[in-house]
């Protein structure tokens, strides 16, 4: 199957003001949608990020993409990291989205779902956990195109466990997980005993401030919440930081996982990672690590270490979403649910005919189609692409959204507590 | 692609009286070949090694096999290693087989050759080694099967020089490896020397005495030949034995990497191998390790932890050599030129139409028919297995063949010097 054609497509989605540390989401998400067109007219579809250099960063590499096999990944990688060499991150980027779609012509014109050509699907349903967030009132987008907000405003522990209790109610969840490094860490954990006494003890729970919190604070908070949590992601930045934090809890007599998507996203934090104990559970995502074959491989090591996995996400639309499904099918050693920001995109924004994809009880269902088992709607593509040109928003900014309409003296700082 | 059924051949091949740390090589070595017929007649191959149990264990996993996917093999390979749960090596070894033949057939089916399947091909042509042997006279087979004996006997420097000037000839192999721990280390040293002086500075000379070597002794020897070697294969055992060589040769201000495929030769391994970096280079091998995608994987982590890679190869046909050829083409991370015996075997026991597949300029040209690109010659097929049930050989026993022909009082010491 040679590749004739790439179409690059930025779009624009809306996204509700959700916080994190680093401030709080803008109104719009934007995504760098890559279509590669076969030699008989099949397409396949990869979806990314979109920063002010995704797209240019694509057109440099068109002439590695246009003539080539859609199999022939290993030197289409080796051809992209090469021209995008000034930044591997940009190299594994990019080469994600191409691959991903490379993959979704290939199983289309094989009949094969991407799943298979990755090794199989060693599950049939893939779990995700619900993603909570504090967050200010608003269902995201603005200037006539608000959207509406099924969850309000929630900023305190009461106002969590209700938004938790909708997503749970809502999709069928089984775990939960809060991005937290927004307010006090009292706070925060009073949240988390809140919703542990709603949803019980079997419920798992997880909390990720982003590397809000300091060595001491995180050995503190992660002392509070022991018995509470399932992992403790990124309580603060660093391999050193991390691993000081994990000896800091074992000296406190507490056994708790430490995860990340931080301090080890990429091959080469593996060793000292691993060398310092550092972290115990590494959240995947094909968008950083080099594409879906990379995070299969990332499986590998994580099982032949010990170390535990589970999937990061980014705000992203249906054609990322089945990526991630088809590669946590293809991925045996997959330990936790993943995330997803899925449920907070608005079903007017979704690309995919037959609109969002249904998360039933707290699980994505692995397509037998062919390819990713999508299918692009073009004229949602080509309103998200208006919707693009028309918003401000180029690179994702959360300190200044934060400004702008929050707290005018807002300054991010990791740690803050 | 559906598998319909499932045809187990044992055969025998014959093998020349080459020698080895354990004793010397019987008359024939046995292997075993699978075949997997899918639904539309379609047949994959596969190859493993055939020890007594090996027929049973297939048959034991006959009915995880028929009726499933070609390319459902996550849930084949944990099927298999479940029902063949108390030997992980079993397991192991006996997917590779199911592995393989599922790829060829699959590749077939969708007319795709393996390599892309398994990510793409990284290189067009896989460099193997010269592997020369200490040898006494004869070309295996026995009781009017006798095989021409091109290379004659080669138990002195000299004659070992002399079968390197053929191999290379014959085959342009451009590095050479040396299997040792046959003889007194200094002889052995003396051979590596003359290699050195035939070949001049650019060949690249590895030896491998398989654990024949005390620690100090490895030590002594490494430093020797510290100038003259590629890599250093095994001198002795297990992950602390070579941590203590790799230690010694340090402290002795020897820069010189320790290969092997006998102390790592199964994920779990490799962290300890790591955490003491016992090894520099891991000789995949996908028999053992549990197929092609596992060794991809294998070159992955090698990748990530700065561990060169080359291939290890026991007697075989070319059904396991174009399954090492696709794999070695996928898998970028392979540092070294792979090590192969097939310039031993006999022309005579090839069971692919058109014969022996030939090595030109020291490599394999990768081929671009689908599947593995081989035909299987049903006669051939049928010569090996009546071959196999007419030799008294079962299991492979180097020291026994020692006692049987060249001296009665051989047993096997490992260290032996």
């Amino acid at each position: 199957m040679n590749i004739r054609d790439m179409k690059i497509t930025p779009i624009a989605v809306a996204d509700p003001p959700v916080r994190n540390s680093s401030g709080v989401h803008e109104p719009y998400a934007l995504r760098t949608i890559v279509e590669l067109v076969g030699e008989d007219g099949l397409s396949g579809w990869g979806e990314i990020t979109c920063v002010t250099d995704t797209v240019a960063e694509l057109e440099r590499v068109r002439d590695l993409v246009i003539g080539r096999e859609a199999l022939d990944l290993n030197r289409l990688r080796r051809d992209v990291t090469a021209r995008l060499g000034n930044d591997p991150r940009a190299g594994a980027r990019i080469f994600s989205a191409l691959e991903v779609a490379a993959f979704d012509l290939a199983g289309q014109a094989l009949g094969v779902p991407v799943c298979e050509l990755l090794g199989g699907r060693a599950r049939d349903r893939v779990p995700f956990s619900a993603y909570l967030f504090y967050k200010y009132a608003g269902g995201g987008g603005e200037h006539g195109d608000e959207r509406a907000d099924r969850w309000g405003e929630a900023l305190t522990p009461r106002q969590l466990v209700a938004q938790a209790k909708d997503f749970v109610a809502t999709h069928g969840f089984t775990s939960i997980k809060l991005k937290a490094g927004v307010f006090e860490p009292a706070i925060e954990i009073e949240t988390m005993r809140q919703l542990r006494d709603a949803f019980g003890p079997a419920m798992p729970l997880r909390i990720d401030p982003n590397c809000a919190w300091t060595v001491a604070t995180s050995i503190e908070i992660g002392t509070a919440l022991a018995g509470t949590l399932e992992y403790f992601e990124d309580p603060t930045g660093g391999i050193d930081g991390m691993a000081a934090v994990q000896r800091g809890l074992l000296a406190a007599g507490v056994e708790l996982p430490l995860a990340t998507n931080m301090c080890v996203v990429r091959f080469e934090q593996i060793p000292p990672a691993v060398r310092e104990d550092a972290v115990q559970v590494i959240l995947g995502d094909h968008h950083f690590w080099g594409g879906l074959r990379a995070v299969v491989e990332l499986g590998r090591i994580c099982e032949t270490f010990g170390i535990g996995m589970s999937m990061h996400s980014n705000s992203h639309l249906g054609v990322s979403l089945m990526a991630m499904v088809h590669l946590a099918a293809a991925t045996p050693w997959l330990t936790y649910d993943c995330d997803t920001h899925y449920p907070w995109q608005d079903e007017a924004d979704e690309l995919l005919v037959g609109g969002k994809v249904p998360i039933v009880d707290g699980a994505i269902a692995v397509p037998d189609r062919p390819g990713l088992g999508i299918e692009v709607d073009r004229d949602a593509l080509a309103r998200g692409h208006e919707r693009y040109l028309r918003v401000p928003y180029r690179d994702r900014r959360d300190d200044h959204e934060m400004r702008r309409k929050y707290d005018p003296a807002w300054v991010t700082r990791l740690p803050r507590w």
